[in-house]
């Protein structure tokens, strides 16, 4: 297929802060590198504030604005909805756009309440059967190094999963006088370094081992409950103002649990690690080897071999920039790393494959729904004197898919 | 004080596996690099197998043997009484040792049940009002990184600790067909994974940060339910012979628990981590910096400083091996680094020195119990849905020692 | 200035490999990220095939072709042209674009010969003073690590320089059967490893210290004369044929050199390093710190710092994720680490800086003709029996610039 | 053979500073860990002040001490004399101790000059033909991963060796007020850096390659040329006085050169660079992979396989503390690593077990003249404007024995 036949795919999206760039950055980076069966246009981008909306469209290659998502995912010349707006919206956004026939990729989490996750979820499961695609973006799946990790497992030349040991250490507001920012505000984010971060760790480890986590034990912890009120913003923090207001989500989240398969799980998700910026550390311990990978060095993944000879056995440090490494060969030689937006493109990559496909990709929103089980178990935990909460598995056999 | 004029300290040991070996190097070498106020007679070692304990005592330097641990601790020559039993006889000897006014070195963990321990603490503190020394040999304290970072948090450097992030993770029994050992056995054992490896590193994390685990919910696991039993033994693993046995203790426990100043501890202790042979990991996260360590990489501390600026901050990667780091002014230039058996070394200097001193040396005998309430508190959380237990705090504040 | 108020600047490129890739994507993202004060128009690709051509520019997003240098050079739309070429056309190519009044950024090596390369910074200087600008693309200047690299160095930080250690390590030739490329004839690539690889770390030496080489030792070795002609071409690399011919370039070169301070640097360049994909290392000892850098963890910097107390004095791992670092808050919050490709995108980001402002920019041309002098001399070196052979200093004074 | 059964070896000893303290841990260990074929008798401990000897005697654990070396290289009690002072007195005693029919160790450098270095070789050679054992005490060489690493170059598992980049650095004279001592005085040491640390790289890249060099280009530099007068000792550094004396040998020594082989390999040995405190690298790049060595984490060594494939390929991080690793089976458990001093102790292994077999042991004399051809080779290029120097090869085929 040339490119000029290929059909058009119209992209709407709504929100344009942190998640609004990487998202742009993949959607005009996509077509750049990878054949995709789509031409995409990006067709409207929507914000509350005209002005401001206009002025990101132009930075961030939107050819169009709208001010109310409602007229967002009704315009014809959208296909698909791009959610990158806080978790307090997810709900009514994606159901609409769902509602209106578009395909729609959705940020993570999946939501704010359990409650929220499962309507999302069913109606992307009745939109699926019109043909439709679903996806929340649990971009960290996408990163290389974690998708041969997840190849790895499924070969089982690590042989059953014994252990999990999951953390997502971040120091961003370890000052107290870091100031408030929506992300610490529970009615825009629904909980804390919970559902911020631990979600992406609940979701890696149930990525990459391929099972489900059947239950857990755990503890959330507030250590600062009072910071100043944000004057302006950048990146994740702001500058501090005069005013104080209250910290209504955890700082912390530590639980175990316990896998599909019948190892062990532990995790840890906080901001108050110093030192550590973005450490997403996943190790897993098999019957038959161990992986290590840590996105502080992002292009690397640790494996160990047991079959090999103890004499010459060790954790290999394997550099995941070879041609044949999971989306690589479409970008540098061996050794040219990749960064932290490769992953939303690759993103874009398996979603307009998917959507081209008529198939579902994952992670569906039923993987989103699954993780956000188990938050509110941790949560319940929590409240619960740290009693072990059973997490119900997923309704159904997840779909196959090109990519997982 | 000249050496000759040195008062005489007559050292008697039970057991010379791999314990009873690392201690005879201590006893041996302490005074090589180090000044000592005592001269130190390795006078008597006892083992039940009179011919197999002769040749222990000529390989590992005692002077002569006993096959009855009652006629060593009764030996006039014998000052103090180290113990390298496994701990279904530690209660008994030290206890008896104690008595018997007899100093005494016990390995950990101190006992395999609560009720032994309390016993032994008992036993210690009215030993110690009398100017009798009990020691419990957590040697990893007297890693010089351990004691750094020990230093550093008691200075303040690092702020109120928020985390402890604490694992012990090895590999000898990561393969099902590893032969059972005495280390697979409760009756001997007391516990697992729970017990041997998981008791350092709860040592560790209330060394570091000087605070007391609050109260945990844990949960233990064993794997491998069966396995061959071992007919000939060397290091941790023996070779297997056909006939198969039980495994009656835990392979791996995970748990996490609040400390006495509100910051929050996870721990994971397994023999199923393949390609860790002894990772021995600490994190801690204060709210001015952090500090990581691994045995793995022993001679290194990494310390994160908060005060510095974000533009040139880092993890620290400090080389422990100045002269003015702990304990190791009296070895080798800087960079030439310490093995694993130096911690015993150090062991047996600061003990010498509290019984010079008269003056009790951490860890005492109730900092061993409050390690075994700990472990304790995990089983029986591990046996009711991982509920939180509380741990009761130390009976008394802790004697003041020139070395912790 | 509104953006629509940016005058234009036209960009012309010529070739769309490798280096044309990263060029593209660089002149595509730097507007998306960075508020530039020219608005860039990728007004023409060229390159002989015309088929060929017409595709890369659609799928690189250039608005046309042409198939001769020539023409490109001369329209009228284009002020700026971008070389991309194998070394053998650099002269030809960037002295007529100069010529034409064109600014020109050009890849590195600057020529193939010295001779090539003094005519080039002659034809720079007089273009720079008509207010046109010349730079060279050695890219790894503008990884933030080594620009704050170079930040430390200039601020003191680690005093006068000692000692400089540069190593370029890579392994896509070790295997002999790796097929031949335009980089393995002499009569494209002017050198092997030296001019490829050995030519950036050459350059990364000279700006981090801000010191040139007085005089070098070296000498080349090619390892393997004979090699499968290639058929296909993916990356550095490409697929193996039936015929065979020579290489006739160097397959390694190792040499040492002085610093105009007094300093010792030691080189190397290979591409026999087998595990070692793109490894640069950099490592600088000064009289009060040390330095140290790897392009396989490009977003670290190691700083050890002299005037802390020993006693926790250590190489500090500075994540350059900082909102402060260089080019760094452009992008995404600590700890989102960047890529390869990002460099090309700071160096467009300068380069049209310097074109607005109609200032000089480094590396200027005669940056690249001094790193071809320390090439020539090691060349010279190699066969004459390794004896030292000095490097003469550049003509002038360096341009003061915005960022070096 | 029973351990009572075992004949007797008296050892003499000459120094008692860094290495006397060194070799008498080995001495006093070695029958301790390993099954020796011969009882060590430690007989006497030579120095020139008859107080201070017998303090170190005492403290050391030798049973008499001599005032003058030439009485201690005629008592019968001596059966091997290990000369532990500085370079300027090795040809003199080990010379005097051959004649009298005593086995040798001496440590490194051979000697302060070619022309010793040859007549000590020459002596060696008749001694041996004897019966006597002749050794130089390039300890590192027993460090168990550099043992393993000969292992696996010698198994052929990189294949022919291309390259070898060996460093050796430190800092602890980075200072310039930190205070002379003999290592930086010619008379003495003979040389600096190059001497003292240089020829343990030397040394360790034609151990573990088993080639020679074959010639070398070098430069050699003194950075600080006055320093204060040291007026107490401890360890490598002592405290400044008032009084400043010259620096009359090299600061740091850089060089390159050819092993037999065809391969290239690079040197560097400095005292000056801050935060690496004794970092001996040693990394080989073969036809069929690499290996990778730091003495900073001196447990480990670094193994790349080129013939796995490329997508699960990756320098493995072998622990070298398995049982079947070289020397470790006598020690600890996996993951209990060692220190420095255990190179010694295996040093001691391998001189006992040659002593007893009447055969050589290497390194031999021969091994340490053929260092110091190269260290000599080095200054004379250095003074000759850098131009390659050969280097003879050994006169004659080493010895074949039990260990390397």
């Amino acid at each position: 297929m040339s490119r000029t036949d290929r059909p058009r795919l119209g992209v709407g999206m709504v929100g344009y802060a942190f998640m609004g760039a990487a998202h742009s950055q993949a959607w005009r980076t996509a077509p750049r590198f990878f054949d995709l069966p789509r031409t995409i246009d990006m067709a409207a981008l929507c914000g509350r504030d005209g002005a401001a909306v206009a002025a990101a469209a132009e930075r961030l290659g939107w050819a169009s604005t709208e001010t109310d998502w409602r007229a967002l995912v009704e315009r014809d010349d959208v296909d698909l909805v791009d959610v990158c707006t806080p978790g307090d919206t997810h709900e009514e956004i994606a159901v609409a756009a769902l509602a209106a026939g578009k395909h729609v990729l959705c940020e993570k989490p999946l939501a704010n309440t359990l409650a929220e996750a499962e309507r999302m979820a069913e109606a992307a499961r009745a939109a699926e059967a019109r043909g439709q695609v679903a996806m929340v973006g649990f971009t960290y799946r996408r990163v290389p190094a974690v998708q041969l990790a997840r190849q790895i497992v499924e070969e089982g030349r690590i042989g059953r999963v014994r252990h999990v040991r999951a953390q997502y250490l971040q120091d961003w507001i370890a000052d107290p006088e870091a100031p408030l920012s929506w992300r610490l505000d529970r009615e825009k984010a629904g909980s804390g370094a919970l559902g911020d971060i631990g979600a992406h760790v609940v979701d890696l480890a149930q990525f990459v081992t391929g099972e489900w986590l059947t239950g857990v034990s755990g503890l959330l912890e507030t250590f600062v409950h009072e910071r100043p009120v944000a004057e302006a913003h950048a990146g994740l923090r702001g500058s501090a103002g005069a005013d104080r207001g209250p910290v209504t989500v955890d700082d912390a989240a530590v639980f175990y649990g316990r896998l599909t398969g019948g190892g062990l799980a532990t995790f840890e998700a906080t901001r108050f690690a110093w030192g550590r910026k973005n450490a997403i550390r996943l190790e897993i311990n098999g019957e038959a080897g161990s992986l290590a990978f840590d996105f502080e060095d992002m292009n690397v993944l640790h494996l160990f071999d047991a079959s090999e000879p103890a004499r010459t056995a060790g954790f290999r440090r394997i550099v995941v920039t070879e041609a044949d490494h999971p989306f690589v060969g479409a970008w540098w030689p061996a050794g040219h790393g990749l960064g932290y937006e490769h992953g939303f493109t690759h993103q874009v990559v398996d979603l307009v494959e998917a959507v081209a496909a008529g198939a579902a990709v994952r992670p569906t929103f039923d993987d989103g729904l699954q993780v956000q089980r188990v938050l509110d178990a941790v949560e319940r935990s929590s409240l619960a004197d740290n009693v072990w909460v059973p997490v119900p598995g997923p309704r159904r056999a997840q779909p196959a898919a090109a990519r997982e």
